[in-house]
């Protein structure tokens, strides 16, 4: 049996799998993020006399990972202590004499779900994470998306709610989609835990306006065939149908396809892989430099 | 010589042409867009006895350009009266032996200018077109997009200038892009032809507000390496610093990467094509197309 190594490397903590190419993961561990060299050299332990005959690694942004550039494989501009600037594919292809695959967490997750996942089979997903940020990885016509950097789809612009006094907590825009809708700008916006916060209260029909106006302009731009949304907001499973009304509210019967038709709950759905999204991306990662898709490019 | 044929397929005029596959135009021929047997048929006359190795189509949307589909290669609902459910690909395929390539009209033109124009050499690029309507095609990772219909890029959700009282002419959206940035929005809004506004005119100010705040959402969602602006709107080529400008402001140094740097000039560009780039991805699709890229997909 072929054996794969996976790294779902967070900013608070790294998770280390054991899989096969078929998805499934056999051994994990996990151990909290601290400096770079500590923290690989947890997970190269790990790995080690495993015989894996590749790995992958889905990391925390933002990253370059653009092959032609002489930084690939690092983790660049981070508020984070110690990573920014750290190459992690030289570190680890300076431990570990096997394929490196090499991505953000987003994107890992949307070809993790493409793989084994809510979109198998699809030649194209939306993968979002709603959460302490807001992040997503698009996995269209069979390839992730990079480009000039790699897609940044959380800080996205949004129209604000007129009865929304909150100005948004985003360092930068201020009251982008992040700084709207983000865990943290939901707790600052009302002044408690939003696990608190009872599934009636209008806090989750107004998140569920943000977050549906950043899906119409996901899919008028990238007509992904399936929308999946992760992360910790995404837990009150009372804002999928919310998200669905206010979505077909606003395109207006504008997209003819049956996948848009109200009442249709299997367009826009919960990660299939559950919390282990992540991970099986970071395998599918792994899976895809082993066929010599380095960095999911032929 | 290897000589391909490429039809530029719009709502009032039918562009033919027979060029190379290095992108060179070596005849063409236009006439007025009727019913589709006509139109197509005197394209057909064109095409006769040149020994065109393959055809590229771009057109009108929307498209059905999923080859999975029953009804791939039709024209699908079109206010364009005896368009709608017409099969473009079927019916070249009846009268011409040669493969076809086929795609919406800004995905060909997208296709063009990453082929041999402005994104010359890039993996990525995004083509807007700002004229009677808006349209945009992207090619991303060497690929043009289409997934669960194909982009309809025009109709993404924007802020409203606190100061336009204009409601929009979106016949679906109202105050979506197209309905606040289109030529006829312009013409609308101020009561007078664009081309009789002043350059110094608020109304570019305000283009410029709307057609940023789009671009800054393709480029977080997108990532492109470069974005080509055509159409009868962008001839006003004060635009292109005024967006810029605008594009800075919104993004507020987020993505850190020289090709957004304040003053560059060369990442939000005209079409190299000039009004060639419809034509010339037609072409580049009957390339594609004779490559065994059947509408760009392997």
């Amino acid at each position: 049996m072929t054996l794969l190594g996976a790294i779902e490397g967070g900013g608070t903590k790294f998770v280390c799998g054991i899989g096969t190419r078929e998805g499934q993961i056999l051994e994990r561990s996990s151990f909290p993020t601290t400096t770079p060299e500590e923290t690989m050299g947890r997970a190269f332990e790990f790995f080690a006399n495993k015989g894996i005959h590749a790995i992958g690694i889905g990391t925390f942004g933002p990253i370059d990972g653009n092959l032609k550039s002489e930084s690939y494989g690092c983790i660049t501009n981070t508020p984070k202590p110690y990573w920014s600037g750290f190459n992690v594919v030289d570190f680890t292809k300076s431990h570990l004499d096997v394929p490196v695959g090499f991505d953000t967490d987003v994107n890992a997750a949307a070809l993790g779900e493409a793989s084994w996942g809510a979109a198998k089979g699809l030649g194209s997903c939306l993968y979002m994470t709603v959460g302490t940020g807001i992040g997503a990885g698009a996995f269209i016509e069979g390839r992730l998306i990079h480009g000039l950097t790699h897609p940044e789809m959380g800080h996205t612009i949004v129209r604000r709610h007129p009865n929304d006094t909150y100005e948004g907590n985003c360092p930068f825009h201020k009251d982008c989609l992040e700084g709207l809708a983000s865990g943290p700008a939901i707790e600052d916006r009302w002044k408690m835990k939003a696990f608190d916060l009872e599934a009636a209260h209008f806090a989750w029909g107004l998140e569920a306006y943000y977050l549906a106006q950043a899906l119409v302009n996901f899919i008028l731009i990238l007509s992904p065939e399936k929308i999946i949304l992760g992360g910790g907001v995404m837990k009150q499973i009372q804002l999928y149908p919310l998200i669905q009304q206010q979505l077909n509210k606003l395109l207006k019967g504008y997209i003819n396809h049956p996948a848009l038709a109200e009442g249709n709950s299997n367009y826009i759905v919960q990660p299939a892989l559950g919390d282990n999204a992540g991970l099986s991306g970071a395998l599918a990662l792994a899976d895809r430099a082993l066929q010599g898709y380095e960095n999911n490019r032929l």
